[in-house]
């Protein structure tokens, strides 16, 4: 008798991103059975008259991936950047631009204005480009509220922006991402605030999956980050980190120091940081549109992460001032073309080493016996297509 | 009695990149007439009630730019270097590369090969993701082909993709794009072959609308693109040039001695060229993804080209090769972060500077009495959202 499963997919090339000891995890003429949300069974596609699905599809030896994922975005936001954008570009100071109401703070006083049903309709656009690419999972986090009220309204956003368009949506709690206006004078009140409200709040009523920060310079200081990861960890919340963006403070150590899921952006991570993200299996987590509208020069040390085994994640940073994009197949190119990423490591970076830098690769970013159904059928039979060609979307069917 | 006109759109943002004193030609609050395909009046809202149109648009106070114009491009190719790209960066040799079938030649193998109805299917895939983003004129340019019966069939492909789409293309003969194969040991022959056989016969069945040449050290010479740009002139085609891009041989100059339409790409382009296209009027046509994919560092003269007074255009480029793109408006945005133009210049680049590059601006690339009524609306107030945020398609609707 046959089984019955939902839907088989046959005569695929697999790019099953699994550690199955071939580049991609590619099996060829591969078939895989899915039923009830999950990955049932895996093999070769002459192998597949064993069952009997409610649909059944034939990919013409085309390319078949999990779905993408998007492992860090600030994808939740109101307002407009596009006036300080010109404004800059024109030679406008930063007084200037200050003045005409730009940078972050335009953004969070934009967002504490807006409702929770504008913050979730603007979202859900931006979601929807991101969808057409074949992604199916993305990270959202906050950071433009900076107060109690507007960080919950910002991830309360986020996960209804993903229920309505069907996507899965991790939210991330970035309240250390600037300094309010209201705290300028008092930092430590501000950090107070996070650690002792806000931190509390959110992981008893579990409205966020991580905590992050951005720690830089101009950002937030390694004790001020320490004793926010020392909050989460209290209340049994994982880390991330902008960490070592525009100078090194040693915040991929820092991040990796405390069990982190990834150390994000990295451009200046020295030696001794890659060193401690090995130790602790945090995912290097490259945000290569940024590096580009900023026209950094300094480059993630990619080597380095090589040759201590620590898996690279590729995301868009999306934002609305350094990384003004939802095209995340431009951002693999880009990994590529700036960085010097390969094919593979781009593909795994949105896939597997995306789901780790989110903790969900035991359900995600992979296609394995007892993963989530996810898979995204493309229209070539060339893996390298998706991020060579920068042109109409290639996907040609999505299931879930 | 009322004025009759097909068309009358109202209520709108006109971006109408005409040359009125005002930043993009701006008219707020305008109005503009369309019958028979031309423009016939503009002016502002309040004075439409003397028309009695057939379709009648309220704009909603968002922007009205003319039709896009991708003003040099490679669009018409067969085969795929996805797969040379993934070699190049899993550091495969040049040789190597080669071996495996890759480099320009291995485009020329593949076009040869394919018969007309294949380029102009692929050619359409192209042109539609240009077409979603409001580009209705696009330039392509032959070079694939190599030889005779080749670089004619190209040329057709070209047209009749064009025709297919309902978009306007404007056909460029590259036949001095490279040395075939069969002429490696005889550039003096291949040069002939173009001077004496395909310029003449492209020119008397009117098949192409200029010619064009890729003067490089890994190109051809000076003095052979003199050869090339001389029998042009004998057969009263328009020329434009691939100038300067990775030395500065003094193309850009070269072409503007030839009253030539445009030289592109133009990075090393010396004092000297400038002032010879200033003099000439060339436009200057700038392609940032190509910059970007070679990671070049040597930018071209903005500053010169701006103090000259030189128009300055922008293009995709899109090539197999050097450019594997059809997105525009991430090609301006790349103009505006790696070379500094403002929003205005970009915008201009892609209307009235391009048209200019392709000689028909005196119907194309601006809002203005007398030209083709062909125009976007965006689903933006703001103009620099076109260039700033790269996600969805911002176009509304389009006329034409
Ligand atoms: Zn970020
Ligand atoms: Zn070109």
């Amino acid at each position: 008798m046959k089984k019955k499963c939902d839907l088989l997919i046959h005569n695929a090339q697999l790019i099953t991103c699994a550690d199955n000891g071939s580049e991609f995890g590619l099996v060829e003429q591969g078939a895989v059975a899915c039923d009830q949300g999950k990955i049932v069974w895996m093999g070769a596609s002459d192998q597949i008259s064993a069952f009997a699905a409610n649909t059944s599809i034939d990919a013409n030896n085309n390319i078949v991936t999990p779905g993408l994922i998007d492992c860090h975005t600030h994808l939740v936001f109101a307002g407009s950047r596009a006036n300080e954008f010109a404004m800059r570009l024109a030679g406008a100071s930063y007084e200037a631009i200050a003045q005409a109401g730009g940078g972050i703070l335009s953004t969070v006083k934009a967002t504490r204005a807006a409702c929770l049903e504008q913050l979730v309709e603007s979202t859900c656009q931006r979601l929807a480009h991101l969808k057409s690419q074949g992604v199916m999972t993305v990270e959202i986090k906050s950071g433009y509220g900076l107060d109690f009220d507007s960080e919950l309204k910002m991830l309360a956003a986020a996960r209804a922006a993903g229920e309505r368009m069907g996507m899965d949506v991790k939210t991330t709690l970035l309240a250390a991402h600037a300094i309010p206006p209201e705290f300028a004078d008092d930092r430590p009140g501000y950090v107070s605030l996070i650690c002792q409200e806000i931190i509390p709040h959110v992981a008893k009523h579990k409205l966020a999956d991580a905590v992050d920060a951005f720690c830089e310079g101009i950002g937030f200081s390694v004790a001020e980050t320490r004793q926010i990861f020392d909050a989460a960890a209290r209340w049994g919340l994982p880390v991330k980190l902008h960490a070592d963006q525009l100078s090194d403070l040693g915040g991929a150590g820092l991040v990796a120091e405390y069990g982190g899921l990834s150390a994000d952006h990295i451009e200046y991570t020295s030696l001794n940081s890659v060193q401690k993200m090995a130790e602790h299996h945090t995912i290097a987590t490259l945000l290569p549109y940024a590096f580009y509208a900023l026209q950094e020069t300094k480059k993630p040390p990619i080597k380095a992460f090589r040759e201590w085994g620590i898996d690279m994640a590729i995301a868009t940073d999306s934002n609305p001032g350094t990384a003004p994009t939802t095209n995340l197949l431009q951002c693999l190119h880009m990994a590529c073309t700036q960085f010097g990423l390969t094919v593979e490591e781009a593909i795994l970076g949105v896939t597997i080493n995306a789901a780790k830098a989110l903790g969900i690769d035991d359900e995600k970013g992979s296609i394995e016996v007892g993963k989530a159904s996810q898979m995204v059928l493309w229209d070539t039979d060339q893996i390298a297509d998706l991020v060579y060609w920068q042109g109409q979307t290639l996907v040609k069917q999505t299931f879930k």
